[in-house]
């Protein structure tokens, strides 16, 4: 790749480490990706202003290319992330809908794979259909690691995952599988579900996960996910046919 | 002013209004313009989060307009604050020098200010000594602002403060009044001075306040403030003269 692609690439992975950053401190999670969080080592204080430092620094390497339509794609991202945070703050202890569900995850984790699969696009000056075919592609690509990962947290395995199965649950964060699991329950199983999400608890926890996987709530969100796959390849197919669409 | 004029003055009230959010997060403060702060109302994640959402916001309403140096200014101040502020945390309970303080209130304060003055010559086109001028204008009230701040921690009213005479060396921060008493001191006091920031107790606020009060790191910080005052209109005389540099 060139230099401005791999530029931009680090540019992103500031943008996207900041947001991480961040988010621990806000869930307040132990664990990522199998090692401790920097709140966990280094207490709220550091994270915080390093991925603050991470955000300005991107935007800040950004202005010195000057490729407008790049810098209004990942500022809008950025500011979807923090809308989307804030919503799924908002809507703790809630039992919201599916809609609502994919608001949230749109904005705090898709919206960023969409600007920096467009990005590259815009970057590279390709024609207005392509450009916005990488902005699906990633859309799509987003909302299928999204609900992979709310997935996960109900049935993937412990050395897997990095962090704990039922963490979502333990927060009082509904996830689709956990709204679907909700749909096809029985009256008293939903008024386990519906106190578990307003008051979670540590005795919550293995209910909910069992319940959670005795349901079609897995192979319901497996449909989702091939489904966000499929339209995902869909939008790679408006690309031109070459080694890198392969 | 021109509707321009008013946009970009609301951006930058959003950088600086992000910065005091996740500032009063950092320090853990409890009062700002006295008043309660979000963070002692909502805890550490809304205000995490609708700062990440007021910074993002900011350069997105920044590449609308698309004017690059103003986006470059805004954006290398957001990042010299980060910096400002993680200096500010590795110093902690260290006795930092007087070039270190400057550059830790520099970028953490001074830099906004300097960058909002040149950013509103660069919206009207002025000439390249005027907008520098205005840089300068602006870096010297902002030194004079963080100076006033600092010695108001130790000499200031209550009721004017809007927040707690002795703040600074409870959390064991080094501000100008304290490097200048600690220069004057005799051995017994330095070595209170220094037992006060390296672990800092409710029992040694009024001790040091009484003596930095004592001494003559008022009258020497405020010579200092002066000082930057002159500068800035220094500064403010190489504008045109009319009502608006009066």
């Amino acid at each position: 790749p060139s230099s401005e692609t791999t530029e931009l690439a680090a540019i992103i992975e500031f943008v996207h480490t900041a947001t991480l950053l961040h988010d621990d401190v806000i869930d307040k999670s132990e664990q990522r990706r199998g090692n401790a969080t920097a709140n966990a080592i280094w207490d709220n204080q550091a994270p915080v202003l390093v991925g603050d430092f991470l955000y300005s620094r991107a935007f800040q390497l950004l202005t010195q290319r000057g490729n407008i339509a790049i810098m209004q794609t990942l500022s809008s991202a950025t500011n979807l992330i923090a809308e989307g945070e804030i919503m799924q703050l908002a809507n703790k202890n809630t039992l919201i809908d599916e809609a609502t569900y994919f608001d949230i995850i749109f904005r705090k984790t898709a919206a960023l794979f969409a600007s920096a699969a467009q990005s590259t696009a815009l970057l590279h000056h390709v024609p207005d259909a392509q450009q916005q075919a990488c902005y699906q592609f990633g859309n799509h690509v987003g909302l299928a690691f999204q609900l992979v990962d709310d997935l996960l947290d109900y049935v993937g395995q412990q050395d897997e995952l990095g962090k704990n199965q039922g963490d979502d649950i333990a927060e009082g964060k509904v996830t689709l599988p956990l709204l679907y699991a909700h749909h096809s329950a029985n009256k008293e199983e939903q008024q386990l579900i519906q106190e578990a999400i307003a008051s979670p608890s540590p005795a919550h926890i293995q209910p909910i996960l069992t319940l959670v996987q005795c349901s079609q709530a897995k192979a319901r969100t497996e449909e989702k996910i091939k489904y966000h796959n499929r339209q995902a390849l869909a939008a790679l197919s408006q690309l031109p046919n070459n080694p890198y669409r392969q």
